[in-house]
């Protein structure tokens, strides 16, 4: 059950893990679907995969649906290394889709996405209200499909299912670091298979600005050191993306987060200049100028010329972490405010707000902007992204705005699934709310922002876990079973590997290049058991700038330590006196590979200068895991240890908890739970 | 030193092993580069690789260059995991790069491809006369580089290199399996890594025609099941090719291997029809008819139209595999040959090729076939494929053609990469020759045939051992250490991942895929340790079609084990008694492993089609790892074994080596050395 090929542990402990896992989670998932759907109905026998399957389609057809069917069929040989026909299905199909009619020609906030998928043993049957749904429904399929004595078939099963929220949303931050075109369509080929629906692309910030401007090209000359995307290339994506049912939602973060754009526009801004790009990460002072004709006429000519690129009604702004230090120091603008008796900044921001608010809709787009921008007097057609807390999605939909959920869903900071899981848009607040209220709140976003992510890594922190967030959005609210969660979130891992998203492969190759050895074996161990800090503790224990490489052994693990999680699973029911002598046996063999790792890893820690700072981290894993082994001994013979070793080890497992080379131990806090298990003589 | 990820090897066998091989390997390569320079001279001192790196050219300029430096950059980013500028080069760069003038527009053989590359402890320097030799010291800058306890650098060094022949190809069959346009772009980018500078593309055979024709679509139409190249495509890796100084041979197979073209044109054909897509593999029996000069006609229209595609100046018409049982049974074509005193059907052909060969000339093109093209009237300046033995290179050679050599580098056969490595185009036969006749043998190339690969698999069958045939083409006719190869070669399998070639990782994703277990680790020490069959024997193993999954352990292995071939070495040292005491525990610890993976690996088997077929594989892995077991005790204990018993584990040996399961078990062999070494009672 495990995903995470570089922990290559000893055979007997992956098995022992493996059965463990599976017996929490054995009754509770008969189908590894993510998300679930919203009613599931088992049927009788199987439907077999083999080289005469074939799909047809009835009712409407479009060039669209041709490019999913051939998709379906690349992901389907991916999965089962079975060659399909890539001519047209003949008239009778052993899968029929059949589409009632076509969706919006651009999609829609809140289109039919339901289907109805029946799979017995001698054929399988999708129907659809448009291609939206049949698209879902052929994601659902693809993830049926399984090996089996007989080879891979399907359940017999029929499905029903459409989405809890309209709004589903990732967004990816191509402002902070650069994502590269393959990148981010790789990533909507994993958002697909997830059914997320948005694409919220946060284009610039200020350390860059991220598409080709024609009416402004300094923009992009003078904001990007080249990193840019073209024209082209922008309405490929939006191409790409609704070929997938995914809309795609621009954002040009203003009035602050845009240094960028006054490296080749300095009278944007609010202070003297000159402005370059960012170097570095942070709340910076630098903000366009809210009282000058100027601004709103460069800002008109930009929004009409980047809503021709994206057609989506929806035209994000940002509006956050405007710090007003350039205003307080401009003697102009303080003269403007008062003028206009705006009291403080956000008054003159709310101002701005407005201004830009009459812009976007003049270019028949909506506006949408971080929860700053809910102030007294927002017009009501504005969407409000809550991050900053849930407060604001509250008072939005009391206020009568409409309202998405990021707050809890900042894959960035790098918390477990479980967390990002368990935050639900409504938890809590519904019953604040009128129908109508409710249904205001449209649903949520997954937010990645660069600083610590390039193009190489970023697929290990979106992925698996905005699997997890897009059942969030997509199924009952009732799913919530975080056993069934992570076991079919890491199946999904196995089979997002086919879609180009292959973050184990990527970690593989990260540890031989940091560690200059083609088989970093001891290495491989620990990273399996660190983790990246969460939340914002990074950018704190070390000086971080545009320029440092993210080429170290933080760069390289993913968020979550997946050995480390079931191993905390163990240390529970052993600490809680549930363990099988087997699994007792396991946590055993587990501490001894990790105390025994720091001899094998030592010596070659000091070949490179990107290892060399793993050496305490090494040693502290070695520590921790004496401790869980003399902890272990005790705990088997039923006996007690004296409160002066159990404060010692406690504060020897509380140093070793602390961030080494950036970097968290996650076996320690098992094993505190292990040591707190154990009486007291 | 083992690149070979699946093969996760407990931490102190993996370790033994890489001990071993350095020791081998340590004093003759000092420099890991593939293939080796002409010269290298080491110097004082290292040359950092940090984020102010820098790259400038000086002299002659291109958008080419441009292109290969942005290449260059992207590379050494996926080397090191370092940021490097976007931007053009400032005036004074870290990495200087000075090109005299341009190379011919159209890529020419025997061009000047040498270089001149300085690397000093503060700046670099590479000269060359022409884009051709400075991309390719670029490529040698990056094999230079490595990670050492201060960072990312490059020893001091100065090289003078250039290629020993002028022709160094690698040809791919997209006819019998489709390769994808990814695939084929992604191999370009190895080729270039390594200096190989022909592409041969073979793009028709009897199982598909994968060029658009517009002048001809029914052989797309009705000859390729919906796979096939474009023209814009075609045009499109033309150019990607030639970015990287490739040059490419396009391959139009005929009078034989043409059944596709018949589907859409029968009346080409020989034979009466109708005629389909070859569904089987081997030698069969459709051909063009000679005697018509319709036929003619067809192929100097499709010859103009594709040499219009494909600018180089060589124009394979294969001619390979005629076996004239269609002329035979058509009275017109028996007719014919009597008119025209036509004596056999070699004769015929030599018509038909004489013909075509004028034709391919009218349009401006070398022609260019395999080795039965070399007939007694055969027009000098014809060039001569050599697939069936050597003679016809010598042959060839000696009658006044230019020829190149494939036979002894068909990379589709499974031969481990020594075999391949020591194949040199002019041994044995340059003491025939005159120095005249001895340059008219170009060089080389390997073929990688598809019956038995596809899209997903094709990477691992073509790399890394094309890389020690690269070296064969390129480096000094002295370079023969085949240690130093297997240690340089394994090394550019880990840096050919940056080039986007992952045939390890495409290894796990089908081991997790036919196990349907997200970490199959019993199977993949299993697949560490079993091949391919080798040589044409797999056809006769099993039936196989077009329509075949190539989806199973055979497939999902690369050609040569190169735990096997460790453990081999190993063996030949304990056999000869030169083992030290730690060789001979590792041995031990090996043959335990592989003896106890059984028990491990037989209960899941059973739960997938695709790996049901496997049991007795491993169960002859156990038998074969207790055969030398018993016998390291024998010869730990210096002992005798019975005559009886030795028969007897000769017997069982020899049944292992027995292909199971379209597979090799290649620890039988190794073994096998063990045996024969303990003396007999």
């Amino acid at each position: 059950m495990k995903s995470i090929r570089y922990a290559s542990l000893l055979f007997s402990l992956a098995v022992a893990a493996g059965n463990l896992a599976n017996a929490q989670t054995q009754t509770s998932v008969p189908l590894s679907i993510m998300p679930l759907p919203a009613s599931v109905t088992p049927g009788q026998g199987e439907f077999p995969i083999d080289g005469q399957f074939t799909v047809g389609f009835k009712g409407f057809t479009e060039p669209r649906l041709d490019r999913a069917r051939t998709r379906f069929l690349n992901i389907l040989f991916r999965e089962t290394g079975i060659p399909f026909s890539a001519e047209p299905a003949p008239s009778s199909a052993s899968f029929e889709i059949e589409v009632k009619g076509p969706s919006q020609t651009i999609e829609k906030l809140g289109e039919d996405e339901s289907y109805h998928l029946t799979v017995a043993p001698d054929s399988v049957h999708l129907t659809a209200a448009n291609p939206l749904g049949a698209m879902h429904g052929l994601q659902t399929f693809l993830q049926l499909v399984r090996i089996t004595p007989h080879g891979f078939t399907l359940p017999a099963v029929t499905i029903d299912d459409k989405p809890r929220f309209p709004w589903r949303g990732l967004m990816i931050d191509s402002g902070r670091h650069f994502i590269p075109l393959p990148v981010i369509e790789r990533n909507l080929d994993a958002m697909e298979a997830v059914k997320l629906n948005v694409f919220h692309w946060h284009l610039s910030d200020d350390q860059g600005f991220r598409v080709e401007s024609k009416v402004f090209p300094l923009l992009q000359q003078k904001g990007s050191n080249g990193l840019f995307y073209t024209q082209e290339q922008i309405r490929h994506i939006v191409e790409y993306a609704r070929d997938r049912g995914i809309r795609v939602v621009p954002e040009f973060d203003m009035p602050a987060h845009a240094t960028s754009w006054f490296a080749g526009y300095p009278n944007l801004a609010s202070g003297k200049g000159p402005y370059e790009i960012a170097k570095e990460w942070g709340v910076l002072d630098p903000a366009m100028d809210p009282t000058r004709e100027s601004t709103y006429q460069f800002l008109n000519l930009l929004i009409g010329e980047m809503s021709a690129l994206f057609p989506d009604a929806y035209f994000h702004i940002g509006g956050d972490e405007c710090d007003g230090k350039e205003w307080d120091a401009n003697p102009a603008i303080q003269e403007f405010k008062r003028k206009h008796n705006l009291k403080d900044n956000a008054a003159l921001q709310a101002y701005f707000t407005a201004r830009v608010q009459k812009i976007v809709t003049s270019h028949h787009r909506i506006m949408e902007g971080w929860d700053e921008v809910l102030q007294p007097d927002t017009p009501k057609d504005v969407v409000i992204q809550s991050w900053r807390g849930r407060d604001s999605l509250l008072e939005a939909a009391q206020r009568g705005y409409r309202a998405i959920l990021s707050n809890g869903y900042y894959i960035d900071l790098n918390q477990p699934a479980s967390e990002h899981y368990l935050v639900d848009p409504l938890e809590g607040i519904s019953d604040k709310l009128t129908p109508e209220q409710t249904a205001s709140i449209l649903g949520g976003e997954a937010t990645i922002w660069s600083e610590f992510v390039t193009g190489e890594t970023i697929d290990s922190r979106i992925w698996p876990r905005t699997a997890a967030i897009a059942e969030r959005y997509w199924s009952p609210q009732s799913v919530r079973d975080v056993d069934s969660m992570y076991a079919r979130m890491n199946q999904e891992a196995v089979r997002l590997q086919s879609y180009r998203i292959t973050p184990q492969a990527t970690t593989e190759e990260m540890l031989e290049r940091m560690s200059g050895d083609s088989n970093p074996e001891a290495l491989r161990v620990l990273a399996s058991v660190v983790q990246p800090p969460k939340g914002y503790q990074r950018g704190g224990l070390r000086k971080y700038t545009t320029a440092s490489p993210l080429n170290r052994l933080v760069d390289a693990v993913p968020p979550e330590s997946e050995t480390a999680r079931v191993f905390h699973q163990l240390s529970e029911r052993i600490a809680a006196g549930k363990a099988t002598p087997e699994e007792i046996q396991t946590a055993h063999d587990w501490l001894v590979r990790w105390r025994d790792n720091d001899a094998r890893l030592q010596p070659s820690l000091g070949n490179s200068d990107l290892t060399a700072e793993l050496a305490p981290v090494s040693r502290s894993l070695k520590q921790t895991a004496e401790i869980g082994l003399q902890t272990l001994e005790v705990l088997k013979a039923n006996g007690t240890i004296d409160a002066a070793t159990q404060k010692q080890q406690l504060a020897a497992l509380a140093a070793a908890e602390k961030p080494q080379a950036v970097l968290l131990q996650m076996v320690a806090p098992a094993v505190e739970l292990l040591v707190k298990s154990v009486k007291i003589q």
